[in-house]
């Protein structure tokens, strides 16, 4: 297992994010390989290493490295982390059917169903939601008490589905188109239409990686006061890194996103952005980045490997695709 | 809770159908009580709880009660059955789907997307797919064994996932339209083209099928000879359910059956009617439902309620929707 043996103080973490992510594309393309039916495996290996940031992988190892320092066995983490990009992978190639989002492109390359077709495309989605809670029955060691396992694969069908990030994504179609009625109406104030989006987001973006925070942890064995603590810095987090993504759209393009960018203005999406302006988006962004990184500085975490947090949190407020 | 208390010869299994029909739509509806997001919800709901046979539920009961007998109480083999059920809905709301089938009715209704959109439909069996592992986690009773617990989760990912149901979605998907051509084929061998269909079969509605009686067995305290036994029943159950279905595809009609009939010979559709005809069909079912009762009657289960198993397969096969 390759590892990283630094303190906080002299850490690297381009070094860090690499050799993490590497780990992790190799665990995946090990569960993912090829198999029968080919053309359905196929599909589902293309958009789960299909490169991407692996942030929510990461979260789940640095949460969880957070508890047990920088040099220890990460396997276990590791097949979890798998697990929730699995499902993000799955959420992606839904999102981008035509019947949602209908988009053409992701990370640069044609979307899963314009290569296998919006069939094998729909079932890929479905077979790795299947395959994400398989892999943590089947590979998760025997030393970690079967318990933990159920609440972690509980938590996790819930971050998913109705409540979460499926929720979520309803809640984002639901406002969909209604930018024009939130932005005229008057009687609205400020406040409501930020805990709409706010909402949105939590669900949409927010559940699973949070999830990702707190089942790293979790497995790590933090206790009570850490799991809250992170749990809230996941929050900061989250929020922030859908600010940031629905800035890039509004910022960025094509060569740089991976993806078509313009679309939240074009489709009267319900963002930050499209309510708030570029402006307040960038001084929300940097209120989410001090409160999460004063989470971390808390005295149940501070004297723990929290480094590759605050980076990742950097990280998803000051990426560019 | 409701209980038949008669033995195996005077048995009515309108009655036993019935009642436990009855149980799982009840149990059915309040795990999918009406929450939030509202039209998410009303999706879940109109599939899951728009009749149909239950026929997966009610045969993880019989499985269970053909282990401890009909007089005990299933409250732990109801949320399994309620949980098989969801997922089943979700098969059917997204093989129905423009991208799939592009199917308008199911039992007798609008299919889910002809309602509410395909983009609540589609999310909506992300979610109850979610629902079902969840359901099954939060409300099996504490004194069961996690481990078993575990393993019902795992298998049951596996009997939905790429090596099970959707696997064979993708199998016939990729064998539709290829009628003619195993039709003119005078290489093939009536035997390959029958494994063809078997191995679509197996997964399709096969694993599901399958998992229904094992999981049930399991749970009941079923020991290692029987599940076996009870295994390979199921499998000849699946199987005659299957062919079953494509007869009535073949010879029903939109009023009795729920749906749209004719549709396997209309997209060349891979199926044992279709290649071997209705009268080989019926041969194929009578020889199935022997085989079934057969193993029923074993030295290790015939002492056993194996009633409203075999009643199970004779409605697989006899039945008029």
């Amino acid at each position: 297992m390759q590892t990283i043996r630094l303190s906080n103080n002299e850490y690297d973490f381009e070094a860090y994010s690499k050799s993490r992510r590497q780990l992790i594309e190799a665990k995946l393309s090990e569960y993912l390989a090829a198999s029968h039916p080919d053309n359905l495996w196929q599909s589902m290996r293309y958009s789960v290493l299909s490169g991407g940031k692996k942030l929510r992988a990461l979260l789940c190892l640095a949460s969880a490295e957070c508890i047990i320092g920088l040099d220890k066995d990460i396997e276990a983490f590791l097949l979890l982390s798998c697990a929730i990009e699995m499902v993000h992978a799955m959420s992606l190639i839904h999102d981008d059917l035509p019947a949602l989002d209908n988009d053409d492109y992701r990370r640069g390359k044609p979307t899963n169903h314009k290569v296998y077709g919006e069939a094998t495309a729909l079932l890929a989605g479905d077979a790795l939601l299947m395959l994400a809670i398989e892999t943590i029955i089947e590979k998760t060691p025997s030393r970690i008490e079967r318990q933990i396992l159920l609440n972690i694969i509980g938590r996790f069908s819930q971050a998913i589905g109705a409540t979460g990030m499926i929720g979520g994504q309803i809640l984002d179609l639901s406002f969909t188109g209604k930018l024009e009625d939130i932005r005229n109406n008057k009687d609205k104030t400020t406040d409501s239409e930020a805990k709409t989006i706010e909402a949105i987001h939590k669900g949409k973006t927010g559940a699973l990686i949070k999830f990702s925070v707190w089942s790293g942890a979790l497995l790590a064995g933090a206790n009570e006061q850490q799991l809250q603590l992170l749990e809230q810095f996941a929050d900061k987090l989250g929020f922030a890194f859908q600010i940031a993504d629905d800035l890039l759209d509004s910022t960025g393009n094509l060569a740089t996103l991976g993806k078509t960018p313009g679309k939240d203005e074009a489709a009267n999406k319900v963002t930050w952005v499209t309510v708030f302006g570029e402006k307040t988006a960038r001084e929300k962004l940097q209120k989410l980045e001090k409160e999460g990184l004063a989470i971390l500085n808390n005295d149940q975490l501070a004297n723990n490997q929290i480094a590759p947090l605050s980076e990742l949190l950097k990280y998803a407020i000051y990426r560019t695709n």
